[in-house]
């Protein structure tokens, strides 16, 4: 493995050791794990040879090489390419890399996979989530194959299907009256009370970010090189850091020399990083204008923690990315023409990294020859009822 | 490629060209698709090198080396180690083979993946199935990724998911009163007036069978060695029957000196190939009792082919194996343990490969140190009224 030197504040770069935080103690910045020294690509693939999915990439994960992983499997999600889109683009290279092939039908799985394996081993007694569904399955499933009990606090709309899946793998559920940010604060209390590892998948549990940065390394294993765009669905934007920070790792080790360039898509009723990086803000704000979409997996208004918006705004500059909002009716519209005319069934959040090219391309963005990446973050069978 | 020799009856052993037939001209038999010569390990090693999940294994497939796959990344799905399991049956190593990690949520992408891609080679104006759920959810799913029209023949009390997935990737769904068997023969009435390709997951389309081979060059290659047993669940029985083809051409081409014994698992509700491997006898019988399970995808009385049930009982014998018949209650109750306890969700019929062992060890079939690969063939959220 690579060996963890700290965990890093973003904001004020103070470092700390790998313990169970979740803030910076100076200026509760969220967290970064660093590592001593890059991975090289030799040890790299002699560490994860006899392991597959995420767990092939292990030298780049903050997990100690004796640990056992807690796995379903997760990650080795396939990369295809879409012709129909293609065509009705006018665009020359359009892939998907479908993330609801994972466990639990969503890429949070990598998160989870790699939050439960740190959960064993700080020997915590139990793990607490926020969730605004996808999260709380994830958490659930992972929890049972860890043995360890699983409390979610989730909004009160969320949809059902999620619900039943987190009861079905036995999670303890807590409905809350009010947004997801409501929900963030009961589990973030719950975990400071009981000690339980808090698994929240927004920028809170840093090891739980890192299992995201495999979907880069698979993606580069699959296109066979870095694609020009990579467009992603943001709630807090913590896939899009850690894709990112995955290419970066990529360029350090000598694998690639190219980064690619990072679209974050929310929803047009709650686009809090979107509508900064529009109007050129070098800082997110919480969202307060009414929510009303049916991205219920993105819709995060960031009401107590902007500032892990800012971290996604400052990744997508870094890029030379660009923030997108699409409106709902373009969401179903590709959400149906993609099950349609491509046999893939993608919940509306992740219906949105197809909608925003259409976006990217008015805007200038997007160019008719590059090549593009969106992620198809889960699946829409776990949301059925915002399909008509 | 390995180049077909001919459309070989599994009765008498007629062998026809590989054109759009289902049945034996002289016998009425199932076909099997027989090859020029076995391929060899290191052809099969260069041919697959650049696809990825069952088109990695192209060269054992019945498909033209110049046609495109008809693909959404089917197969290499998970083989997970089941440690509760293993302690509750006191069995020493207990895998499952996760299927439901497939696009579609179940083992039958990997035949529709192949069908389809033989509808384009074969140039069909469109394609039709009879289904209980899974099949129909998949065949609607490549269709529309091969930009085909699809029309799937259903019984009534099909699982309203499965019906609204199907609706979703745009097939026209034809609602039969009655079972499996009834749609089944509308099915192929309808393929012989139009001359759409006939995708109906039993014995009927000797391509679909081939994709279901790839499950045991998996296996093997995760396993790292041939397992001792490997139980499926079945309607008719192609997958086991598929399974253990692909078992046998590794051991031809040299790869394994070993073959696993294969377990069919029923519902005790309707079990014609258990009932009949019960009685020791050599052909089974459609199915005349009343069907009461939840286990809606294997419940198959084989009314009109009861042929295919012989096919498969023969595949058991050869394998030295056994047909299971199990109630209902075993299967939910196993259901429930698989998602409580290691976070794995399957649909009842799947339940089934589990619940089995128990059976498989109070008749002596199944020993304390045999390691054992349960199949898993669909998800249980395509059937969540099934689950209390």
């Amino acid at each position: 493995m690579a060996e963890i030197k700290s965990l890093t504040c973003v904001d004020c770069g103070h470092g700390h050791q790998a313990e169970l935080i979740y803030k910076c103690e100076r200026c509760e910045g969220s967290l970064d794990v660093e590592y001593h020294s890059e991975v090289n690509g030799e040890e790299a693939e002699a560490a994860g040879k006899k392991e597959s999915g995420i767990w092939k990439y292990r030298s780049f994960l903050p997990i100690a090489p004796n640990s056992e992983p807690v796995t379903l499997g997760e990650g080795n999600t396939p990369l295809l390419r879409m012709p129909s889109l293609e065509m009705e683009l006018e665009q020359s290279e359009v892939y998907f890399k479908n993330e609801s092939a994972n466990p639990t039908l969503a890429f949070k799985d990598r998160a989870l996979s790699v939050a439960l394996t740190a959960a064993k081993q700080f020997n915590v007694e139990g793990v607490v989530t926020a969730s605004t569904g996808n999260t709380g399955v994830s958490a659930a499933a992972y929890a049972a194959r860890a043995k360890l009990p699983c409390k979610i606090y989730v909004p009160k709309k969320t949809p059902n299907e999620k619900l039943r899946l987190m009861k079905i793998f036995g999670a303890e559920i807590r409905l809350v009256e009010g947004n997801f940010s409501d929900a963030y604060l009961m589990a973030a209390q719950q975990a400071e009370t009981t000690g339980w590892f808090n698994v929240t998948s927004t920028f809170l549990n840093p090891y739980a970010v890192e299992g995201n940065k495999t979907i880069a390394y698979e993606i580069h294993e699959q296109f066979g090189d870095v694609p020009d765009w990579i467009v992603i669905p943001i709630g807090a934007g913590p896939l899009l850091v850690a894709c990112f920070k995955g290419f970066k790792e990529l360029q350090l080790a000598g694998k690639t020399s190219k980064l690619p360039r990072m679209a974050g898509v929310q929803a047009a009723s709650c686009a809090p990083i979107a509508a900064a990086f529009e109007n050129g803000l070098e800082e997110v704000a919480a969202w307060k204008q009414p929510i009303a979409t049916v991205a219920s997996g993105i819709a995060d208004p960031l009401t107590t923690y902007p500032k892990d918006g800012t971290r996604t705004l400052k990744t997508i500059y870094a890029s030379d990315g660009c923030g997108i909002a699409v409106e709902d009716d373009r969401m179903l519209h590709y959400q149906k023409k993609l099950a349609k005319e491509e046999g893939i069934f993608a919940e509306p959040s992740s219906a949105t990294a197809i909608a925003a090219l259409e976006v990217m391309k008015r805007k200038g963005y997007l160019r008719k020859n590059e090549s593009v990446v969106s992620v198809i973050t889960g699946h829409g069978l776990k949301d059925l009822m915002s399909i008509q």
